[in-house]
């Protein structure tokens, strides 16, 4: 009979081990109140390790784009068990608003010509005649084509399909307590012989070894509409850099625009915070002024898990118990590279190479030495 | 047997004619798909006639001061029939943020000197340690004590029981076309002794001696929530002028603080613009910096039926239809006055004299002339 894998989350991260788990011929249970929700359900969508490339986060960068590689296999395989996750190849610009933001920009354009992607800065006049609608105030950006988005709901509802369709089952309750053999919820013990925890900043709630390791970052995002006669969303994602604050708006092919995010440390409170919106809202207008007109149609908030390096945690805890989170402002962006690893350490591979830097226990290690 | 009479709108002005009505004896039924709804389910609850008074509203002010004389013991009779819809008698301070706005202040103040009633500007320093938590940019402001709020949902509520304790019967549809002695509804022909048009800016609509009389103007508010820590709410309503905007926090028994309104022409439509949004988020954090953190719990938007001169229209049509719409941002304000009205026209008492001036064919007479 084959193994039993319960897997505790159900966002994107866990919903793609369990697919992938499942497909591979395991038992698998998926245990969450809400299967398909989350920080996961929140987001963006941004496919983006290039766009979010930072000086000293090369090993982020270095995993994202392995992952981003492989998205378009993902969504392929994953239209063909359940359908299409809406997979936009539209690109990415950068742009930056005052003086000190096109210095950012600046930054990023030398880091990125540095490590051998070569991109142009070019001015904002340029930009807005690459995306009519961007404010004529914004000074300069780059263009990044390479980088993707993502329907992140339509990929949700895709991946559930697919856990379904190969027989996942689903428990809609919490896990109160998990080991490395079984997962207890309200109404009982779940026995299992792997448990994948995936349950994002609430990992940290339900393993001693990752208290320290993964925090919940609030961000909250505004879901917006052309209104009748509005100018409509740009072709692209659009990032901007605006009074030093990360910004993104990302189109969606039914006319839908995804404008974020916040993000500040606030424990567990999932509340959306009224000057948080007032700042999306007021950024996003300096950006992109139609939307000042368009219909606001959800705000949301989410917690990310973030990890100390913003690295994920992807691999065995001392206990055997297989993790997989800490995925920050990643977590689409990595599903399939995390999936294929899961699966690697479900079949006692071990972890692979190319995640070796997303080690659970590289906290410890380090105050080792 | 006793008279029919079929109310269409079931907002504040309907359900409270509607109430009296079924208390005076008369049979009653409402029409409205969602009863309760509306614009007085959006509104902030202000019953402020004096700090909404302006040099040459005259008519408007003695209309609303007279209602507001009412609400105390009308809020009585609804809590016996009902329960109580939770009046305030916290009172009202007005603010100006910048020179321009302090000189706004300073024209309210003269008016109403002028018109005999007395209030003293006092300084934005006076104000804070009168409410504390205002911004210190505020600078100037008065201090009005006699200005009331309600709780406009809780008011719903309590006139929806009374009207079914004294057997006011709701046919939860909208009207299709309405005639003095009928309403038409997808279902069916309601025939009445008498019909009361209180649809709000739908009145327009439903009937042609108000297609130019009555316009929709539209009015997004928030609503929201102190999250732990945070200040709490003003113990007063604050109503602020900020770059020349009117704003009005309105603080609620259980926590709630509303923020509103935005207000312009944008037809029927009812959707939330992102534009207003912002600016009453961006004003509020000005007058009140605390709300920057609070929760946001809601946002809607709602049409007020305007008229043109901003008094409501109350009397019969041509046709003999009975008509009270047209109450700008006061209909929660009149609604005594306005049910009183509509039962003295009901009993062939004619228009009372008090409210001549919101005889529905003004419009036309001034023409005659």
């Amino acid at each position: 009979m084959s193994q039993q894998v319960t897997v505790v989350g159900a966002g994107v991260i866990g919903l793609a081990a369990a697919w992938r788990a499942a497909s591979a011929g395991y038992r698998v249970t998926v245990v969450d109140p809400e299967p398909g929700r989350g920080a996961s359900w929140v987001a963006g969508g941004m496919l983006a390790p290039v766009t979010e490339a930072w000086p000293g986060e090369e090993a982020v960068l270095e995993l994202g784009e392995r992952s981003l590689r492989r998205w378009p296999e993902f969504a392929r395989e994953l239209a063909v068990d359940a359908f299409d996750p809406g997979l936009s190849e539209a690109g990415t610009v950068v742009a930056g608003r005052d003086a000190a933001d096109a210095d950012q920009i600046g930054i990023l354009a030398d880091y990125l010509g540095r490590i051998g992607r070569t991109v142009e800065v070019i001015s904002g006049r340029r930009l807005r005649s690459l995306v009519p609608g961007l404010a004529s105030a914004l000074r300069s950006g780059i263009v990044v084509p390479g980088d993707l988005a993502v329907d992140n709901r339509q990929l949700l509802d895709a991946l559930q399909a697919a856990c379904k369709r190969n027989g996942v089952e689903f428990v809609r309750e919490s896990a109160r307590e998990i080991g490395p053999s079984a997962v207890v919820t309200d109404s009982g013990v779940y026995d299992a012989d792997a448990v994948v925890l995936a349950a994002g900043a609430r990992s940290a709630l339900l393993h001693p070894q990752l208290r320290e390791a993964v925090r919940p970052l609030k961000g909250e995002i505004v879901r917006m509409r052309p209104r009748r006669g509005c100018l409509p969303p740009p072709g692209v994602t659009v990032r901007a850099i605006v009074e030093g604050r990360p910004l993104y708006l990302v189109p969606r092919a039914d006319g839908e625009l995804i404008v974020g995010a916040t993000q500040y440390e606030s424990g567990y409170d999932e509340s959306v915070k009224a000057g948080g919106v007032r700042e999306l809202l007021d950024y996003a207008e300096q950006v992109y002024p139609s939307v000042s007109e368009y219909e606001l149609t959800e705000i949301t908030a989410g917690l990310r898990s973030a990890s100390m390096d913003n690295l994920p945690l992807i691999g065995r805890l001392s206990d055997g118990v297989i993790v997989a989170t800490g995925h920050y402002r990643n977590g689409l962006l990595h599903a399939p590279v995390t999936a294929d690893a899961v699966l690697g350490i479900l079949a006692d591979e071990g972890l692979p190479d190319e995640i070796a830097a997303a080690d659970p226990t590289r906290d410890r290690k380090r105050e080792q030495v």
